[in-house]
């Protein structure tokens, strides 16, 4: 029987103990029955098995458990549902680790992945810099020329704010061609333009003509709120034929990461589920920023996103949330060169403007 | 300048005082800059005003903001995201209320609700019972079997298990195809059938072929795993042609309510939320069974679900999770009728049998 392991950390409270709790998981994450009305053939076939329990505490565990693939099918949804449906429900238990070995064809990863982010770029080897258009309330003519300082400034790539969506401010259709019209003569007077991911959002249909629709106007790529659209939908947009890498925004994901002992851990969540559901770039708070992620944290989150023992192309990590571009080299010299750093009120913080800004971010950049 | 509100309570930690973090939602939620950043005509046009702040304890707090409708446009993605979009990494936000009399247009919510579900089943007052089919490993024929046990017994409705997806031990269409023919089959002998509501998952478009399907083969609903498959899907279903009523099943959903001072409160998840975004019935965990809200949280969920005081159709609440048959004279006492019981172990644990077990349940919901 083919099958796949996670690994959890799991806590016990008063009254709970960890065999009781993990054999728990086993029976409830698959025939969701007491053992004794399961008949023994289905049991054999279908529920957990716990391979490994480590204490890392009192009242702490590592714990193994393995699953039958076939729990799961050609079925993404089924997938998130063995991992943490239910078992959300129950407090103390955190998910950290999915073989993802066994789900080489389930999931297609990222479609392009720091390499083709690199080659469309023509960027070999430094770190690089994404600016963000904002704030909501702008029209699309203030957006277009916030975009046009930030490209003549030499950024590499400028996102819509994820909060830009369709507002009567700067509508869909309007903002995005605004600002690919801007930026396409930007590269006429200078030979060189930024890379532009607007912000997509809607039902499921709608983000799929918004997809399109950017991909017609000239954009580079799209931001994704896969918390808000659905993983599925993420992952429907990177396997289509249309070739528009993808930025994943954590909005509205802080519940799932929050609780040191319950949800998923950082480096899970960012770093690797959003790899396999097809983002090439993951958006996350930096430590020391406006959220609360350790310095830890953050690399444990470079690292899942860029290591080559998975099954998918490495993605590109995007922190940002408060990052300053006096720390750039810093962080460089942390995280190393594969990066892209998410600028967001800092750039609009210079004396000189937002064009020098830039202009200095991307010499300090040019010289790690 | 037309707005909404939001009820918050908000928790204060080390080094954080209730107007600097309330000011920092405002703008966080908004223009995603510092004050200063922002032109003053953007400013008044976007951020969130705070209108009320009462403490309820040493260092928590039940916070009103205001918030332009203009910043959600007619976008459900963006409503979710203004909710609790970045906060939602800030510990300390939990969601309680918001002003759902401004989004009547903007959510269609449920498309039948209590009194269209009790016009297509034919009962008008009493409370209801659903049985599950699992588990888990089941070919679709003992599935179906089972399905004609519940409904000789007069069960008022089925719904497969929420781990029933499209695995090789029953796939979607073969599984759903058996059922109703079975179900057809009991009508035809005894006059009477359950309604059936299989469990769609897959990708957005495969989730409305699905939903087709369900409705071809005969089914009565379906049941959505809204946190996993998207809301927006769910309410992309609820809002087509396909006359099928929606059963949404909190799977995945437990991080956003189970820390007491962040996320979601139970009562406006499970019983507003759903509600606007179109389920029929809210599925939730029973107090006292294998999750842990308490008996409160449960009536807040029920009142939430049916108050008609909302713009949206009321929806009927579905608790489960570990309830007894033996008790339900019980919950329906505190919880009224217009209610669903959820009941899942407890009928496979009769002595003599599901058939048995059901006609005893359902005499007894009788006389309530």
């Amino acid at each position: 029987m083919q099958t796949f392991t996670v690994s959890y950390q799991i806590t016990c409270f008063e009254g709970e103990t960890i065999h009781e709790k993990t054999k728990w998981i086993c029976l409830e994450q698959s025939v969701e029955l007491p053992e004794e009305l399961v008949l023994p053939g289905i049991l054999e076939k279908v529920i957990g098995r716990v391979k490994d329990i480590n204490p890392i505490s009192e009242t702490s565990y590592l714990v193994d458990i393995e699953w039958p693939c076939d729990n799961i099918g050609h079925d993404r949804i089924q997938f998130l549902n063995v991992l943490f449906g239910n078992i959300s429900l129950k407090p103390g238990i955190r998910i950290l680790n999915v073989e993802w070995a066994k789900f080489a064809e389930l999931f297609n990863g990222p479609a392009f992945g720091i390499r083709g982010i690199r080659q469309r770029r023509g960027i070999e080897k430094r770190p690089m810099a994404c600016g963000v258009l904002k704030p909501m309330g702008l029209e699309s003519d203030a957006l277009a020329e916030l975009a046009y300082d930030f490209s003549t400034g030499g950024i590499d790539f400028i996102k819509d704010d994820h909060s830009l969506a369709d507002q009567v401010y700067a509508p869909f259709t309007d903002r995005v061609t605004s600002i690919t019209t801007k930026l396409k003569h930007c590269e006429e007077e200078f030979g060189y333009r930024a890379h532009y991911y607007p912000n997509i959002t809607g039902t499921p249909s709608q983000m799929k003509e918004r997809y399109e629709m950017a991909k017609e106007s000239g954009a580079d790529g799209v931001m994704v709120l896969p918390h808000l659209s659905g993983f599925e939908t993420m992952h429907e947009l990177a396997s289509s034929e249309i070739d528009l890498p993808i930025m994943a925004h954590p909005a509205f994901s802080g519940a799932l990461v929050s609780a040191a002992n319950h949800g998923f851990s950082p480096a899970f969540l960012y770093g690797e589920l959003y790899r396999a559901f097809g983002a090439d770039f993951t958006i996350y708070p930096n430590t020391g920023g406006r959220f609360s992620f350790s310095g830890q944290e953050c690399i444990e989150i470079n690292n899942c996103a860029r290591t080559v023992s998975s099954p998918f192309k490495p993605m590109f990590p995007l922190p940002g949330g408060g990052m300053k571009r006096e720390t750039i080299p810093h962080w460089v010299n942390e995280y190393g060169n594969d990066m892209v750093f998410l600028i967001g009120a800092s750039l609009f913080q210079h004396p000189d403007g937002i064009q020098k800004a830039v202009r200095e971010l991307i010499a300090v950049l040019e010289t790690t």
